[in-house]
């Protein structure tokens, strides 16, 4: 096969920026486009000095569809933006891969019905780490065996969900596996200034703990799962919502 | 059913002691004696004084037979005893659940053949520890996923192994996983006078770390899955070698 | 200087138990006798099986005095007995060591106004652990240079204080360094059943942390502290509070 | 006192760059210019684009002097250049300031030697960190209490010092505090894709550990030490060559 050609929407915010820096720098794929209001109609060698070359920024979805048609969107913008290029996606057969977080679940149901008619692959992923997805499948596989769980958490002091949603996503997937937990799964929120977002698992069994833990140093730890998700997605001809099946 | 009546050899070593404290407290579980040659014909309250009742010991297995046959024995003794008591067991149609370590290959399978041939079902388990299975398990998880991997052990520096068998067992199973890794995997082997047994598997990926580690601090931890592999061994009709089958 | 004799009231208590068992073992000092009421005129070999020689266990402390007469008292007993037993040292010039905590600020006064018209030394320490003092130095020497703090504990779900008394001093020595905090610092308890008594400092700075944690893993932890405090109480003419200046 | 006119040597490094970025946000200090031999004649929204002003790059010390006299040069080149600015700084009465590393003692002996004669104040640190400073003082404030320590540091494999100056310097601090310890103070480096720059320092005693540990994640966190270098250096008349005299 040959390059994948994809376009990144939201390509010039905190986490698009790094998106576009690790796609730029991956074989097989050209990001031949950056949807961006702000900047458009500048390159993105404007906010990514060392890139190397010039990916031009369109203020437009369906304008960059014009120039440079892509196969595959990825998109890190708003629940709104993300939503209206969730469709114009279907409509040109561009796959949407969709990082952005914030949609309820009949909008969720509404686009595994899209694709599912348009028998096209798409994506809805919250969170595209890699790391996050091995944490879950660890507290997954001890869950079940020791007898006892606490969840911390450390975010800057700037973060304001608390707990996180990745937090509460841990402490479902406990709940999940052992319902005759009758008390609540606590979550101890540290907010701390110069922390980097860390999750923590603590078990206590008889005699014995096990931790695990997950730091995220860089936002380029989504790079490698959006960078999986693009050579993944052609396979699929629905919707799909969990990371492990794209890696 | 009725109470599993359990004797355990090398009940009177450091921790063979905590195991009958751990049994004497399960419910469904009797201990009916100890084997232990050096405090022949005293009571398990010299050792244990918080016990709360008197538990025979007796200088040899077949003695203790005769007075109080047991349906199991535990045994956390040395090799050649442990070996004796395996096949005394058998005749008796007694389950071994045999503890202690050290044994060659060609033995664990003559010891398979005979649990086989007798129809009887028999264990030996190298780590009683449900925390040291869990690790395992989530080590398991995140290897397939992560870029990366170091291992780190700390024991006091009275433990002479090095590195451990633990960390041996875990680095096969990071290798068995991970074929393409050609370099080895490291293990840093702290040792440090006052702490306890730690293992630590230590993954990197693109901006992003795991660390998953296992903290040992009471020999108790042992208890829980010895009583597990009582009250299961009875299902089975040959050898167990591996501690989840159990649990 | 010959040996130091030593009674040790509250000795058969699960703290009392491992600080006899440690002087035992501890050159240049000789346990003479233990107070305890509920096993009085047995030996302590009745709840430490190892000890390896017979040290008489006495019901009350004048009893002892007058068969035994040490020069220093170690007492782990309650503020009630261990007040009344101060006073007796001081009659008798012993010097008080006493670990029991739970003392009122007036009736710590009157100690130290007794131990100075008496010319004796005594102390009063609430936590003997050369670690938890270590820790306290350590927090000191970091807490003037980092913007942000945080404090984590760990204790099994028994522990009933939340937090813990020893969370609360870190907490009081961090206020007492940055008067400039308006926020109060936040002390995160972790309760789980399993894991041992941990404490945890956690200092953000731009780009940058420390984390500074004391674990105890075993109660003999406090026999240092005891030994080294039963050295040297006799250069002292006076009540001393802080393990710092006894070791 | 009005503005401190700054300029930074090597301002286009990695880690220059994080110092010019941060200087040009703090209050009191204007940074007039940056020497870098490839970028001369540019400015530095070229390789930080969100400066929000233009800082001319020149392609020599002298020439920036002759345009924009700075009160302090901050230096992060090569030893050679280094060298040549110190001297070039002290003609001049410019305090330098010079975090380049690799200097043999003979020559910090000239620099001390030049700064004394010139009666000017100079500094050369070997890690501008606030948390490298404070791991230092709290491994010594617990150095002397604790019986046995181990050290560990993370790096990316990328790092090719083994073991870092970091951890070689912390191994002096803890054999100088402790010349009874005969044997070697062992340093665990790991080596490991994804990590952050990290030291970790275990301390074991009785009963229980204490670990300190600092983690960087950022270069930005070089800023502030460097900042308050810059503030506090003029009040000197000699070379500094400890960061806890400058903050």
């Amino acid at each position: 096969m040959g390059q994948l050609r994809v376009a990144v929407a939201g390509g010039t915010g905190r986490t698009g920026k790094e998106i576009v820096r690790y796609l730029n720098a991956e074989e097989g794929i050209t990001v031949v486009g950056v949807v961006a209001r702000t900047l458009a109609g500048k390159s993105m060698s404007v906010v990514l000095p060392d890139l190397g070359r010039d990916i031009p920024i369109f203020g437009d979805f369906a304008e960059l569809c014009a120039v440079h048609p892509p196969h595959i969107l990825v998109d890190f913008t708003t629940p709104q933006a993300a939503k209206q290029h969730f469709y114009q996606c279907l409509e040109r057969r561009i796959h949407p891969i969709i990082g952005t977080t914030g949609f309820r679940d009949d909008e969720l149901a509404e686009f595994a019905t899209a694709c599912s008619r348009a028998q096209l692959g798409g994506a809805v992923i919250p969170n595209f780490s890699i790391g996050a997805l091995a944490m879950r499948q660890a507290v997954h596989a001890v869950a079940g065996l020791m007898q006892d769980v606490a969840l911390l958490e450390s975010y800057p002091r700037s973060k304001q969900e608390i707990p996180s949603g990745t937090s509460q996503r841990l402490a479902s997937l406990l709940t999940a596996h052992r319902p005759e937990l009758r008390r609540e799964i606590p979550i101890h929120s540290v907010r701390l200034d110069g922390v980097l977002p860390q999750q923590e698992v603590r078990f206590g069994g008889e005699g014995e703990t096990i931790v695990i833990s997950h730091l995220v140093s860089d936002r380029g730890c989504f790079g490698r799962g959006v960078a999986l998700a693009i050579k993944n997605i052609p396979r699929f001809a629905a919707l799909v919502q969990d990371l492990e099946y794209l890696i």
